[in-house]
């Protein structure tokens, strides 16, 4: 059995997100498996998301691992994938590593970015990839209000309910708004963990900034009422992609080298 | 009845191409068509594209025109039209324009741009836009012979059979090769004029130039010899986008102005 680390990029639109689920739905995992499967005769494969993106939310660099008894070299092994993956779902790296290598225990930190089309017409080339907002967006006071969330904080206020993490401190490495009113606007997103929807609820508060419904220098107090009632609505999958998955040091316990807030 | 010129942009992924057809087929054309009768209650639409792009072929600025009995201002029209058009498609800029005004007749020139993703794997987030090609191409060797292809020439070995063109001789004001080898390239085609087929035979001829298979200074024996079979194969229409249609007075009938070749 060999370990390879895969890096996949994927359109999310007609996927019912990474996770396989029950009754046949479309899943990234599930395709992949699928894939991996008929590539190399496997029966049952336990393949391992570094994020388990929802349904509609892209990537250009998620991160999976899995082990497989195989003589194909890493290089032959993604041609033969991408020969037979759907135009929706690629390879775009494939390496063998050490069997601990764990993608969604040994990440390290992940960069998301969320776009958004601030121009005043819908645009048909992005309805895919990006969340249309037609009002112009005060991006000054959205970067102001991007600087407060940054750093280690609780972020209660800002998880889906049914989440099931142990804890709600996290760490948001950087939290950029880049971009022009008007134009398109990308929010780059990096941490080292972000608990359910937390990046898309990142989104929606900024754009409440952005559109002049909360001020800018409200995000401490929202932080300290660790209520998702008061921050803003869950911003629309689409806008998201998982950019890249980074790995320090996979046997390090503490490895998380956080600069300072 | 009012005249508008109406400023398109699709995704042509799910278009059997602009021009309305027989048998249901869904087209620009048509769904525009079926938009306009619904905001405006009207019966027959007779619409005009400046360009019948191909099924596939995608636009950021394709321009229609339209003659409308309708009290709604541009702005209230862009706006209905939106409304009910589907993600897909989208009214990016709508103005009221003379009697007179013919989105074909009248156009000066237009541009193209055929993307090209040169690297070594697949991309998901570009299949549907850009034509991949996972061979590292000789970018420079493209260049010299796209140089060799601006200006006014008898195009006939870059039509595909089939067209009723009178004349085939156009004038390219320009086509650039931008980007790097094993990663995006953009070839853009700005002319007065184009024939059937004719940017994406000039894409095919100018991939087979990058990919070693016919030398750069052979353009010219090729514009002489006026045979189809001679020319590269037609490049998929995923990779083009009608960026812009220009239109300068129209009421001039030599008003073309192109610059030296």
């Amino acid at each position: 059995m060999q370990t390879f680390k895969l890096i996949l990029e994927y359109d999310g639109t007609d996927f019912a997100g990474w996770q396989s689920q029950a009754a046949g739905r479309r899943t990234v995992q599930g395709v992949l498996e699928a894939a991996i499967a008929r590539v190399c005769g496997a029966r049952r494969i336990r393949l391992v998301g570094a994020g388990r993106t929802d349904a509609g939310v892209h990537a250009e660099g998620q991160v999976a691992s899995v082990s497989l008894a195989t003589r194909l070299l890493p290089e032959e092994l993604a041609r033969a994938l991408n020969a037979v993956l759907p135009d929706d779902l690629a390879v775009v790296g494939l390496m063998a590593m050490p069997g601990a290598f764990h993608a969604r225990r040994d990440a390290v930190s992940k960069l998301y970015r969320y776009r958004i089309w601030n121009g005043a017409r819908r645009s048909a080339l992005r309805a895919r990839t990006a969340y249309a907002v037609p009002v112009p967006l005060d991006v000054a006071a959205m970067r102001e209000a991007a600087r407060a969330l940054e750093g280690t904080h609780d972020f209660a206020g800002f998880q889906s309910t049914g989440s099931s993490a142990t804890t709600t401190v996290r760490t948001l490495l950087r939290l950029d708004v880049c971009g022009a009113p008007g134009d398109e606007i990308a929010i780059e997103v990096e941490g080292t963990g972000f608990l359910r929807h937390m990046v898309r609820a990142l989104v929606g508060t900024l754009l409440e900034v952005g559109s002049g419904k909360r001020p800018a220098e409200s995000m401490s107090v929202l932080l300290a009422a660790r209520d998702r009632g008061q921050a803003g609505p869950t911003a629309p999958a689409r806008g998201l992609t998982l950019v890249r998955v980074d790995y320090g040091n996979p046997r390090d316990p503490d490895r998380l080298a956080v600069p300072p807030a």
